[in-house]
């Protein structure tokens, strides 16, 4: 059995790793670099970029490293619809004479960026419903569990193989307490261990955090405290968070209604997930007005713009400040609705710890400062497990061997040094891997 | 109207402010400086600490300042149990020929401390309950209304005088969503507001935090997470908490209880204030141990070791690392019990900011982490408003002056920094006192 | 005597401030703030930018406060030659009939920048010896007193008024071992403090920075180290600094030199402030080469490009990590020059704590880093008083007045706190003004 | 040739690592870990502290894994005098028939730790000049290569077996204008380098830390600038620094002089080190008065008492806050001199990381503060390479493999990393161990 560590390994982002047993192989992710992919479209005209330029801004994964077995390819499996997993195959995937599976939900997203971005795919799309297989042939099968993350549907997949099992766990939070959804498959985890897995491929984006990684109900508590537990009345209220959190998103409907607030999401990419997560039948917004476009917007801000300050609960885009997301153009001035004094603006997320992303952020915050804005921010909690949970993770499956990933070389060793306080030998059956890196495991 | 800022303006803690009108004056807290009292413990034996050493340490305020018309003080107002604010009254009180007045679980911890310490009070206590009013005299009365906190039956105080009203809003957070007593009486400050308020003395511990704080219901979920959510089978649960928060406690030990663990609380400060809690009908703990002194407690713990290892959840003292306290004395091997690898501890705190402190915390962490314990830590939210309670707080009672309170120059210049935003003027409207300061509102 | 704080009191950035004492004015200061007046330049043709817009963007002081009275000013006089002091002149000074004076080299550099950008000023400009005095009138004096800081011939400037002395020092720094020029005037300072100073003007940029801000000379020995204690054999070294740091510039040149190298000055900015320094026989760079303009600097990289990688020193600009600079349009392959592994690149500077500045400059780094390049970084000494510094500063001076400036009210309150320690009384002696606030002094 | 890394691969502290190859063995240093060593200490009477409770406290090298072939170690060689690389000699060297062979000043060191604990050592100890050879056998030798560092007399130590050279560099640091005795011997390790050194066991303490670390010159002119540079007529000056950094000594010294004043050293630890360094010629300090005893002390300091407030520079035991420390007994009152507000106190060091220390130090502070005194502190430079100076190491020798050492699993990582950016391959070429482990390298 061959693990090619692609991407990933070097960065929080463009995941993409390969396992090939036999003269089969599958890969695991194909994702962005989403930063680098930005300043990439920052430079030239969003059409005309091509795979080579984004490989030179290391803004998808290198996977040249496999070119010369590329034929054995024969599956590509994203693991859930994040763009740092799923969104470098527009780029890539046509190389591979290979079908693509996933689950439902990613299969939704992964049909609107291609159909909004005019790309044309070789590759016949699969959906595996959450807990079940798909055979490649009688000997590789891949098994999709059930585990909770930031956006739904999100799988562990494990690939059974005439080798032994590898378990691919690149993301995933343990989260017994989620609020869309169910808690994650533990019970098929302990199965999984107690049968014998050979490799584990582990998020190890907070495995240098302690402790434990708070439930999506403890974010939907804060959520709750700073919705309904603030002075609002007369003032406008306006969330953002990540489009693809369809469970924050159903949390924040919740207490607007409650508040007895009308709903309403403005922006393209809330408008996507949102039709996504509709159409595999996840959640019913049906209650709620989904404005997506430009010229919409402006019209529907105009009028809203008329009426009482609290009559509304506005949810739109950019919450890590992206320059030309709704919240953005709001604060520059440039959309017919004006902010006032007092007003609560309430960021559902996290900043995304790249210094473009935190100067967007800043720049965004201090405009809202200047119209007296009240700010809620870090109403949030990760969909990346930390130390414990990964510890739990370990205990349950029992790897033979642990391949950190999703993470720079020091995050890397921060889930190695747990790895390695557990029992595991560096270099003997844990393995801090690079990108484009290869590893052979025998019985 | 004079008010004295005599402790609690240069630091956090020891918190005490006196209000004088006419012939007339009330003492608003007197409270210990921890540190500094243990740091003074430390080096001389407990019983002989005088009041004069304690105050050489700063460890409690410097009432000097207001001696020449100490006969005029009619009244000793703690705000609510906790010792940074009732803690100096064995020390100081009986120089004042005044009752104390406080609601029933301050009244309840207040006897604990005198009788456990043997001092000899000449003050009667007197208990009012919360949402009441005391009267001194037809135009001079005090009201303690209901507030949110980290400690039971905690009140701001509103002093009525002929010059105008007093609020006293210190400590306080603004919690919606409590699981212990109501919300805070949002009501009665608005109404406060409409009627006018001379002058607000203001809880500036975190005015430098941006946002809200969490309510306790978040603490709870966090918790929830935490002892639930995790892998514990065939180990050990520790917890351990501040004794004072009552709500706290009764959230671990139902999840204990839902767990299908029995619940052992170890240690004197627990038994002592889970005791007063509970004779003021705060709680109802009869379905729990409470094991309070140390022979007790080997013993308890020696019949515990013997049984199986996830039979018991166990709550004890030492949240700090202090050095004396069960989980300390546990972690350095005094007691007959054995932590196991995997045995998990969780600490429902934050670590209170003072390098002692956080030298003893870490000491008692690296021992734990020898046996390969999983520790949680942080499982908590603060007692004390954020940025934007004090804002909301600022709305609603509108006073004509803000005094910031409970901390240094630094915290305080944050609380006036937002007065100051708020339209306040430094020195004429909102004022930086420090120890020992004195400032006089005339009509 | 009435004394206006217009800009940079609620900031670091855009200093302006204006003393009137009977029907006589002097406006001290005229700046900018750089990082807004980029970012307005960002979004506009540069030429248009008017001084409304600037205004608006908060890139410049908002004098309208004084416009009653602006026919008494008669002089505007700027301490120093950096933008925050300088820059808002060319978009201002014309609304005031009044001479501009001020040190040779802050008149050389106010030249440059008049002639580059052809603004037309109707204002006349008058140079000053340092330790030297201009007379207004009999009673009314100006007089620039020698001092150290980041650029040469700073100056504290005194007004001899018939209210007394006000002394503005802004901005400065305590140091004994300067590298080029005169350690400050200490004994003048002292001299003004037996006379007698009303008010002092002071610097508060670094009061919340504990201790001494280190000498020129520790950042000349920090740069030999770097410089000359590191291997570079066969590498191409690049220095980037402050352009108007001559003190700077010229050690790097004469470690340079001692290296055996040739020195090479590139870019517009370095150009332009060594001319000013050189016009006014500062130093002496005669022995150095200075490309100026984008095409020279083209064409001459292109033959270094040909020469042993060891043969010269490179000085360029681009240390902020600003795009259009040298450095950066190197490191982005926009010139004739390869960086290869193992070259040097020294920044001997901070970076400006701005959100943009830190994007710019971890931009430019991780491109660099792409290359293998080795970076060292913060080779520099601070121009600007620390807290101990600032204690000698009111010690010698003894004013009977403290006005903190230069900051936002966090920094200005760090500054206050430590004249609350030497004595001074908040609102009595200690003054924490905002923009565009006024206070008189009587006697 | 096998490597066991014996100590200080876990942490920062006790290091000790054997190099065996054939039937002989070399031990390189045996160090205390301090901060252990000092809580166990507290705890017992210091006389009666055994190495079995010091092994149990993790103060001493656990030197087990060696036991079996104890017999085979024919030489103890601590690379330098610091307590983490020669204070366990004293509790582990009888075990080893082996003499003890170092510099003269580490000789010294180590004459006066035995002869004060009145430790009775069977081992020979031997002085080697620096930049000499000491021979075991023809074909095992041990070359001591000067270096510099933060104490005198420090050796990179190569060892010269029959399977290679093994080059011991820990601790370092490359400093090319040091302030007492050589730079480092450049010349000599590009000689190994280019004759090939088998392994390269290296210091990572500080490999996470970016750039170079600055020479000593550069701290004796921060140095200058703090004692000369600031207002300290009519006040005291006291200095503390790390007893054993000799070279500081005579800075703090040279300064004192030049600014008049009359140099005292008070303290027992600063008498043993710096006659050490006179014994072996490195210094001559017979111009100043070094008082070494608690009463003697007492007695000098209420003399100086006495007399003008500037008249001495007086230098103490203190700079981590050590409760027994003079400084410290002094801050508490406890000594016949009183500090004044606005004397200087000069910490010409950092703060040693361990929590203990930092609140020790801040106890210090603290109490300092309560007189006014004028606090200057990290006026100092490190004695451990940084990243880029361990990169010129690993250039000039060029080590087929290396192994980081002194730090945690996070320190070694970060050097690791380094060494992978330079085509180390991990468990390959460059090797992360952890106490206790071993390597063997075959050709």
């Amino acid at each position: 059995m061959e693990i090619h560590t692609i991407g990933g390994y070097n960065e929080v982002g463009k995941n993409m790793t390969a396992v090939k047993v036999g003269n089969k192989a599958v890969i695991l992710d194909m994702g962005l670099h989403i930063e680098n992919y930005i300043t990439c479209q920052g430079r030239e005209d969003v059409k005309k970029i091509t795979a080579k330029e984004l490989l030179n801004a290391e803004a998808i994964p290198d996977d040249g490293c496999i070119r010369k077995w590329k034929d054995k390819v024969k599956l590509i499996v994203p693991g859930h619809a994040h763009l740092d997993h799923v969104g470098a195959i527009p780029f890539l995937s046509n190389k591979y004479n290979a079908d693509i599976v996933c689950t439902p939900f990613t299969h939704a997203v992964l049909n609107t960026i291609i159909k909004e971005e005019k790309f044309r795919l070789k590759n016949k799309i699969k959906s595996v419903n959450i807990n079940s297989t798909y055979e490649i042939s009688s000997d590789f099968k891949v098994e999709f569990i059930n585990m909770t993350h930031s956006t739904p549907h999100t799988a562990l997949v494990a690939l059974h193989t005439p080798d032994g099992i590898v378990l691919y766990a690149n993301d995933f939070k343990f989260d017994s307490f989620p609020t869309l959804g169910n808690k994650p498959n533990y019970k098929r985890l302990k199965q999984l261990g107690k049968k014998g897995v050979k490799a584990l491929i582990v998020d190890g984006t907070r495995a240098n955090i302690e402790g434990k990684t708070p439930s999506e109900s403890v974010a939907r508590e804060l959520l709750r405290d700073v919705m309904i537990g603030t002075e609002s009345k007369g003032k406008v209220i306006i969330v953002s968070t990540f489009s693809s959190h369809i469970a924050r998103l159903k949390s924040i409907k919740e207490f607007g209604k409650k508040m007895g607030r009308e709903v309403v999401f403005l922006g393209r990419s809330l408008a996507k997930y949102i039709h996504a997560a509709e159409s595999v039948g996840l959640v019913d917004f049906s209650d709620v007005e989904v404005v997506k476009y430009g010229n919409q917007i402006k019209r529907r801000l105009k009028q809203i713009s008329n009426e009482l300050r609290d009559k509304y609960l506005l949810v739109m885009t950019g919450h890590q400040g992206e320059p030309q997301a709704v919240l953005s153009r709001l604060a520059r001035g440039e959309l017919p609705f004006e902010l006032y004094s007092e007003d609560h603006v309430i960021f559902s997320c996290s900043v995304i710890p790249s210094s473009i992303t935190i100067a967007n952020r800043e720049k965004l915050e201090k405009k809202l400062k200047q119209y007296g804005v009240r700010i809620f921010k870090d109403i949030h909690a990760s969909g990346h497990a930390a130390r414990e949970d990964l510890r739990d993770l370990i205990n349950m499956v029992n790897p033979e061997h642990i391949i950190p990933a999703h993470g720079d070389f020091q995050k890397l060793s921060a889930l190695t040094d747990l790895a390695m306080d557990m029992g595991y030998k560096l270099g003997k059956t844990v393995h801090m891997m690079r990108n484009r890196g290869e590893i052979e495991f025998t019985d």
